[in-house]
């Protein structure tokens, strides 16, 4: 039997052939850019999907969502609610909340939880699932790692720029049939999805690069000097006054070298936690990104249009777990003040 | 971080990055066109791969196996035993053995499985996970459904002539993690393969198609009225003498109204045994069948060889679950004496 018959009577048999997965019902907590995209997606499967909205509630329920994306635009249309009791159980939670939001999760998710619910976080850096497992058993919780480029232009508008992968993994378990059924099911919405088998690794190898180049592309505003001496304003040295991409960065031997710096403690402190990451990535990473251009890393974009920095995920969590596990990390300690006093 | 970055980093990382899957001991055992070449694929990804051998076994020892494709030629070197004994429990057991020599399974298998062996076999029609299902546990079978053409064409040397599709499930089991594990592995290893949720519903779907253009293109040698009547050498009409392909069979009237008759006591087979398959697939099978052209179903390129005929599992084996679950299927049970005589 040829394959294309086979496919065409599965895809029409009564109750589903060679796929199950019956309708899911999905919540979306934190509808901006990166809630609504991949929401919106994950509707294009067999799924009921409700967005949990409070600003934009009146416009994505009256006009619904749209993604404008080089690969084309479309429309979503999610149920729309503005408490979480009006949605009730989900078989799948998104939280895709800005990770300075992390304390209303206490209030938002207990209504949208049953005991066969499964959570996935996709906010940035470490600490999410943790939040997670102070609300929800932690058996129910996986965390995943987002790379692409959203911005939401206006209220029910996101613009996709490019990509789009997530790499999925379960807190503090290796994966479990679900995982790799939602990865399927992200792969079946159009979404590039893999598994890891260990998601606190694939977090900290997301930061040995983000940490560098996130932070330092902000933190560069106060100039050299004052970013090695953790002081803003800067005592000495010039600032530089904007923010600095990627190729800015490495066109200086002095950012350069700092880059560098900050990529070994980060390195390090992974291994002290058991995550261990070749000292020989740090040369790895700087010439993959030399060959990037001028690429502006998104807390770059969240700083120049005025909206909160995640410090707490992307910097002072990592800088307490490595410190925790005995890694001093003098260079992201210095960095953390300065962007802490830029953005106070 | 871009995700090229990421992925970069994680596949060099030590111990393995975003996937895990350390090395896998794999056994084929049935070393034909089906276990070679998989087996070779699945040889692609971190595994080590052993074939079971007895008439090839100095020539694949000595050269290897080369498959030969349009998608280019290439080389695998597995392991090669004449006993199970020298391979030892695996991880993974592939069974590709003609099904007509599932006998020697009890003697082959033991030697290969521990308690956590998964034994997956890629055989033909049904009744295979059942038969070694008397000899492992249950719930270590799966089995795969191959869309594949092949041909061993010499010792060591198998010709692909197209696609290579498994649809892969869990004997009486809905999907577990290993088994999107085995089928992301197998995409790995360039094997297009997808997870079924309903391992006999899938067998049936297939046979729908595959009981009429395998069983009438290779009966059809005895003429429309011996097929009807079930008799070889045919009474009366006239034996056709050849074997049917697809398009002979539906550019006859006759020929393609027993086409469609054997396709609706296959779907009410199905629907008895609980794999409801609405019955306007015949139509619709028959439309997409007469798009392919003369299409030479497995069946007829074996018979012609004089290869022995899988007549167990493809025919009456269905022809007994079918009757057993009160659906008397009468053509198929005449189809059936005829392919008996014929190959007697």
């Amino acid at each position: 039997m040829p394959f294309f018959i086979y496919r065409e009577l599965r895809e029409h048999s009564p109750g589903g052939g060679g796929r199950n997965y019956s309708t899911m019902k999905i919540g979306v907590v934190g509808c901006g850019a990166v809630g609504s995209y991949y929401g919106a997606q994950l509707g294009r499967t067999d799924a009921e999907v409700w967005f949990l909205l409070r600003s934009d509630y009146d416009v994505v329920r009256e006009r619904g969502v749209w993604i404008h994306s080089p690969r084309g635009d479309w429309h979503a249309r999610p149920q729309c609610a503005a408490h979480p009791e009006e949605i009730g159980v989900c078989d799948l939670v998104l939280v895709a909340l800005k990770t300075t939001a992390n304390h209303v999760l206490p209030e938002l998710l207990p209504p949208l939880i049953g005991p066969h619910t499964t959570v996935l976080t996709l906010q940035n850096g470490l600490g999410n699932e943790a939040a997670l497992a102070r609300v929800i058993p932690a058996r129910q919780i996986l965390g995943g790692l987002c790379f692409v480029c959203l911005n939401r232009v206006a209220p029910g508008v996101i613009q996709h720029t490019d990509h789009g992968q997530i790499v999925l993994g379960e807190y503090e378990r290796p994966p479990e049939a679900r995982t790799f059924a939602l990865a399927e099911r992200f792969q079946r919405a159009g979404v590039p999805c893999e598994v890891t088998p260990d998601l606190a690794r694939a977090h900290w190898e997301k930061l040995v690069w983000n940490i560098p180049f996130n932070g330092l592309g902000v933190a560069g505003i106060a100039g050299f000097d004052a970013v090695i001496r953790g002081e803003y304003p800067p005592q000495s040295g010039t600032p530089t006054g904007r923010c600095l991409p990627t190729d800015t960065l490495l066109a200086d031997p002095r950012w350069a070298g700092l880059v560098r710096e900050l990529m070994e403690e980060v390195i390090a402190a992974a291994s002290a936690l058991g995550l261990p990451v070749a000292a020989s990535h740090a040369d790895k990473l700087l010439a993959l990104t030399r060959t990037m251009g001028a690429y502006r890393a998104s807390t770059l974009q969240d700083f120049e249009k005025g909206l909160p920095l995640e410090l707490d995920s992307l910097f002072r969590e990592p800088l307490r777990q490595g410190q925790a596990a005995g890694v001093a990390m003098p260079r992201l300690q210095a960095m953390c003040r300065v962007l802490e006093k830029l953005t106070s």
